[in-house]
């Protein structure tokens, strides 16, 4: 392998951006046209590399492999595919990085090789379930959830991925496509605010937060905004309030965060003190531990910021997932690449979490200007992508040599 | 004049919810069909009376005088329209018990008279506009902005008001009105929780409380719930929260009502940091001083609350009203009449708060079972209908014997 051109990536980032993005941002939602022409300008761009097989797997997942790939391969990549109205590096940074890096195997293939991915489906935009692609190859994808699916037209996904030439009944047969993998690799940006605050460029990832999210439903009495008592009171909306405000304090004492991101009153009107609030929390901590203290906290201050009012609250599961941490040997690896001591978990999920179940993962992370992602704000700084690919390039030269 | 009879007024009420209540209570929105009905209903009952005139002002108010009227002649009355599924009591048990009274004149007709007065559209159910009819007798119907309402079918006030035989460029005319009347005495149920607590049957209304309506914006960040450390957040959900519980200290502090009815979230989903909260407060109190106070508290507050969290707040006046005080010799007779020493304000508005900004008036209040009103649920128990119509007999015979 010789060393990564940054200025390539970019070229391509930039082009992919002017092919499938526009004045509201990247528009590359899985299952559309959108995200087929960013696929075709993929598959452009891999033709003219020598000896590159390309294929796509039962769960739409494209591969690419370099020439002579073998058992103890190395797999690079990320994702194509976009929110609507997103941002122009959010995946599309890992997938270009990873085809660079097939174009250096052209002239001196490593030994074991090198396989590109572009996971299909990694934001879920359309049907709600993230990490599709990876979750099929990885084992975890929970077919008959997922055929009862329905985007915001009403159509089913099995019907819609079929249009795409992927049969959900057979999505999870693209598990085989882990046997000839050892490693999978993957640069993403940090869509948070953390390293351009420190001034990093490049930080290797330790591995992804738990979530805990749940749904909280406090019940008190509607009554008159003038007729009602403060003493007489029982006001939802208040309990509701305190307990997103608990939220924050537990988050902060664990070194966690967690969110309050929804908050619905009804009857939600002026003139009427809410008999009944709504509100999801999102927790979430790298340690299985705290997060499980954070969340039976939550619980107990929305108990008693019930309680306090005079108001019942139930609460209902509604997403979870486990800490999932990378391979040690390879978190370390990244940050030698990087050139930083920085390591960071991940506070969003990422399909290195999916692969990181079933062989040894890692991530790099660039900085995101003003922590921003899903919009067209996206953005990094040029010599901070340049630093980023440069250690990606590193990083996998280095595993690929075993 | 002879005592009143409760039990007329009670099966009065129970027909007029026969006919215009149903499953989900009282339909008797103004300007529709089943408003007709009930005033159908009023005026059959009211031809059974030998010698009373039933006449439609300019702004669609019903009037009903007894034999003789003439100057001086004393009002009673209330409203006969509800909310959209409303109870049966709020505004009909007025009319009722006026038109009761209007039966014990008939025998013996006193000497400068009753008038009864079924005022259009007190609830402000279809249009958002509420006391239509009695702030137009008092002059302070704005017509302009009347004449920009717009229903939730997209129609126009002027339009639908005219199906009714209003003329809204007219309305004011309905002043004229005033001229023969010397006071305005209301019969009505509390809507709040105060007397059924306290056990008193009927109780003497000092005046309405004033009202300051404002709209807050609390401008932060969105991002996302798992990239954005806790510390580098710009929660305009927190922002909001903090400042709705500070709402209700304020209110307590001041022995007024302070109610955060409305609070939504932008962008209002799970996995995102609110960006955006957007609130409305409604502050009440029986002071015009204390109100203003309330008010700059509030303000204060809601600055705190977003400087806290790096957030920006902007405010609009929505809506507001000045404390109305009724006349204080017209509430002491009331309550003489009501046997209780027991005075309140009123936390909700009222046609007599119109009228007694032209007249002296007076209000007697009943209880409200739990508090309710505004829904089917809503009731007064029937020993205390009974004491409360048999009070505002007494007051009216003591006021019209002048």
């Amino acid at each position: 392998m010789r060393a990564v051109d940054p200025a390539r990536v970019i070229a391509d980032l930039r082009e992919l951006d002017h092919l499938t993005g526009g004045p509201e941002g990247a528009r590359r939602v899985c299952w559309t046209g959108e995200w087929d022409a960013a696929r075709r300008f993929l598959r452009e761009r891999l033709a003219r590399i020598d000896g590159v097989e390309v294929e796509t797997d039962e769960a739409g997942n494209l591969w690419a492999a370099s020439p002579g790939v073998r058992e103890g391969a190395v797999a690079v990549g990320s994702h194509l595919d976009s929110v609507p109205a997103g941002g122009w590096l959010d995946g599309a940074l890992g997938v270009m990085a990873g085809l660079e890096v097939l174009r250096t195997c052209a002239a001196e293939p490593p030994e074991r090789g090198v396989v590109l991915v572009d996971w299909a489906d990694e934001e879920g935009a359309r049907f709600g379930r993230s990490l599709f692609g990876s979750s099929a190859v990885a084992g975890t994808l929970d077919v008959e959830e997922a055929r009862g699916l329905r985007d915001a037209g009403g159509r089913a996904l099995p019907e819609v991925v079929a249009e795409h030439g992927v049969k959900l009944d057979r999505a999870l047969d693209a598990q085989s496509r882990r046997a000839r993998l050892a490693a999978y690799l993957e640069l993403h940006i940090e869509q948070g605010p953390v390293l351009e605050r420190e001034g990093v460029s490049v930080a290797a990832v330790s591995g992804t937060f738990g979530v805990e999210r749940r749904r909280f439903a406090f019940e008190g009495q509607a009554s008159h905004a003038g007729t009602t008592p403060m003493e007489l009171r029982r006001d939802a909306g208040l309990a509701a309030a305190r307990a997103a405000l608990a939220v924050e304090r537990i988050a902060r004492d664990h070194g966690g965060v967690g969110t309050t991101g929804t908050l619905r009153l009804d009857p939600d009107i002026p003139t009427a003190v809410a008999g009944g609030a709504e509100l999801v929390v999102d927790l979430r901590h790298a340690e299985a531990a705290a997060l499980a203290a954070m969340l039976g906290e939550t619980g107990a201050a929305a108990e008693e910021a019930a309680a306090k009012r005079g108001c019942g609250v139930s609460d209902e599961h509604v997403w979870s997932i486990e800490p999932i941490p990378f391979d040690e040997r390879l978190v370390a690896a990244a940050r030698e690449a990087s050139g930083s001591d920085r390591v960071m978990a991940s506070g969003a999920l990422h399909d290195a979490a999916e692969m990181a179940r079933v062989m040894p993962a890692a991530m790099l992370f660039a900085p995101s200007t003003g922590g921003l992602s899903h919009t067209r704000e996206e953005d990094t700084r040029e010599e901070d992508l340049v630093q980023a690919i440069q250690a990606y390039g590193r990083l996998v030269e280095r595993i690929v040599a075993g």
